[in-house]
């Protein structure tokens, strides 16, 4: 990977069912652009990675620390390390930026699904 | 700040001439959007800083280590601690995402702008 580089060029990993990333690896942390299909669900869970993100697109209802909000683009969060959450993306789904520090080293394995085009931006 | 919030309830910071900030602040890194003016210049700097980030819309000239790439929405940069950069907004302006790991510690005293509404999204 380039340090500097186009959307379609990053290496692309299925996180959930209907949840596709596309991910800059740095050191301390990784950004993901993360494309969640219409009403997929991350099931609550929590990781020690702290992770800041925001709505690019569509929306999500997002539960943190026993708040529920829905957020559409520009809508942030702040996961700090060890928090349980929870994300329903909206009816027409939601492209997100997802930052984790430090870096997901949990999806080192992950799959590459099929090769796609970014659904964002369009 | 809360940690479910939407962006122009964020603290606003003016970084450079013609560039803003709204910042969600974590403990391990700060996560930036930042609006560039048509044509705003954030001359060549460093910093130990890591620094991961894309554009949301609009377009920048990126300088990094030797190379300059025009990025449009969904180009992404990774600097590593140290490493030199320049950015240049294209004739329209820009509106980014950067994050920084650690955060950076010496915003803190930055002042704010005159309030204004966010850019993006539109």
């Amino acid at each position: 990977m380039a340090d500097l580089e186009v959307l379609d060029a990053l290496p692309t990993k299925q996180i959930w069912d209907g949840v596709v990333e596309r991910v800059v690896e740095g050191e301390r942390m990784g950004l993901a652009i993360v494309e969640l299909e219409p009403g997929a669900v991350v099931p609550e869970h929590r990781h020690d990675n702290e992770q800041l993100g925001f709505v690019i697109s569509g929306s999500v209802t997002f539960t943190l620390g026993g708040e529920t909000k829905q957020l559409g683009p520009g809508g942030t969060w702040r996961i700090l390390g060890g928090t349980p959450h929870e994300v329903v993306a909206g009816p027409e789904g939601a492209v997100v930026a997802d930052i984790f520090a430090p870096p997901r080293a949990d999806w080192s394995e992950l799959p590459a699904p099929p090769a796609r085009e970014p659904l964002w931006p369009v």
